[in-house]
């Protein structure tokens, strides 16, 4: 498989599918066809070759990139799919897509999110729903934030894929002089890890906003690994450690970041914005605003004890004041 | 034994001691005997209230604590001995003192360092030189910075001792409205996890000064924490689970916190200061400097695989230029 060249596609046109191509284009040779749904940002990045809204110091050599809105023309052609969309938007981008296109295609996520409509992560959305075989599903996963891949600041990456060789392939194109890649076999456990980071993302930022220090930052992360952990193991029992770069790296570069807008969307919140007027402030949408209420839905299935998780739905979805909250869920921590 | 109050002694002036004894005399009506090197600090004490160098707007009541540079008074009416001193002093701190006066009592470490004479951690230097029983040792750990104690952030003890109803009393004794705590059996894990993290700091300051960003640190300690794991499992092989705060919990506080010695000792590292210059600056000692050559010293023993450790100890001892030894480290993280 490593010998012959294959062709991928990234669908999406937000920071992380924008990082995302800009690895890819720096191999020699690899060509990329890229969706995205604006067609202002597609006019922008033909004429002036730089994504209008997104990373926007990247320079990409529109010789080796193609670029429509036209999702089918993108899809097509392609042997590797790599999605980037926002959670939100998955459903509705694929909803009338017609499924024989992606038949015998590897559909890659790194979407890092739930499907509301269906409260599945896109792996599950893309075997249940577009009858993607789960030997071609796979994840791209950090910890990565797509800020320092345009800035090229070394960052490593984990590419999950039952189907080794396939992995290793995609593993092989994205390595490069600032990119490092791992490959794994745990479809399932690296993308819900990276779905529910997101959460413990915004229970960190809840936290700063209300004036907790360092000390009770690493107390709190400690435990959300172990969250992480015990809910994992539950929906899919295999061997895995969670100490790895692809679910404790994760959960550390979005928890301790600057970058991370799940962050701040929590840092407003503690602060005292209604979860609104924070959403309002922010330009970019909190993947983990969508993810908790998800994933709270999901663990109804499971039962796992998750009280960071139940302290941010009471926070942002039943209004309960985060000082109240977090003093509770204080004492379920150690 | 939780009817019974035990007198407690704090041994050691630093920021760590202060804060220790800030915490003791919240609970009513607990007695603390602490021991200074520094005459001028326990007459400034006695004269302000506040030690007069280390967390400096702490104020102490006098009726409560009882001050001297007279180690032998200090200790002798104590049932629970706390240490902590610088461990470079250890030694030489308790050469001299009569075995005897600690029959029967119990010594808590609360040092975090190796004790360079004998490269052993202060738990195994009281049980092997000073006939101290295995039972009657403990050990003190965070993920706590002694500056956010000041502040009385919350934060979490775990309170480490084979004699669990001595386990027990002390956590009950130094749980207060701002500190929480939670007891363990692990003497050697939690000890050698807390010596091993600050050179984790020191490893994550040097990637900082050398430019690295926030998805390289994240995988940077996901490595530390499987380092951690590997070394102490080697050592003291009982079933412990490492993502609990006391061993992730600290390593997180130390390496991401801005409070971190051994952090900044590192950063200023990788920008270019030489080690000595880097040490003149700072006006505290940073454990995990002399903490590196030791455990290097003590892995020939075991063996283990610690890459990162080896890193700090090529740059701070054997002058490799950082830049070069932290690219040949990136090259074995994943």
């Amino acid at each position: 498989m490593q010998s012959q060249e294959k062709k991928i596609a990234v669908v999406g046109g937000g920071s992380w599918a924008t990082a995302l191509v800009k690895i890819l284009t720096t191999k020699p040779g690899v060509l990329i066809n890229w969706w995205m749904h604006n067609e202002g940002s597609v006019a922008h990045l033909l004429k002036y070759r730089h994504n209008p809204k997104y990373l926007q110091s990247v320079e990409f050599d529109l010789n080796r990139i193609n670029i429509s809105t036209d999702l089918e023309e993108i899809v097509s052609p392609a042997d590797i799919i790599i999605i980037a969309t926002p959670s939100a938007y998955l459903f509705s981008v694929f909803e009338n897509f017609p499924k024989k296109l992606l038949e015998n295609k590897y559909i890659f996520s790194a979407v890092k999110g739930i499907i509301p409509e269906i409260n599945e992560i896109p792996g599950q959305f893309f075997q249940k729903y577009m009858d993607v075989d789960e030997d071609n599903i796979g994840i791209i996963c950090g910890p990565c934030h797509a800020e320092e891949v345009a800035l090229e600041r070394l960052s490593y990456l984990t590419i999950a894929c039952q189907d080794e060789d396939m992995a290793e392939y995609l593993a092989e194109t994205m390595a490069n002089r600032y990119i490092k890649t791992t490959i794994s076999d745990d479809i399932f456990g690296t993308e819900y890890s990276a779905v529910l980071k997101n959460v413990y993302a915004i229970a960190s930022g809840i936290c700063a906003g209300l004036g907790h220090g360092d000390n009770f930052q690493a107390v709190l992360i400690s435990n959300a690994i172990q969250e992480i952990e015990n809910f994992i193991d539950e929906v899919n029992p295999i061997h895995r450690d969670v100490k790895s770069s692809a679910y404790l790296g994760d959960l550390l570069v979005t928890a301790y970041s600057k970058f991370s807008r799940n962050r701040t969307f929590g840092y407003m919140v503690g602060k005292g914005y209604s979860v609104k007027i924070a959403q309002l402030e922010m330009d970019m949408i909190a993947e983990g605003y969508f993810a908790t209420k998800c994933l709270v839905e999901i663990n109804k299935e499971y039962g796992v004890e998750m009280p960071i998780l139940e302290a941010v739905n009471n926070i942002i979805y039943e209004k309960i004041a985060p000082f109240i909250e977090i003093k509770i869920l204080a004492d379920k921590l150690s």
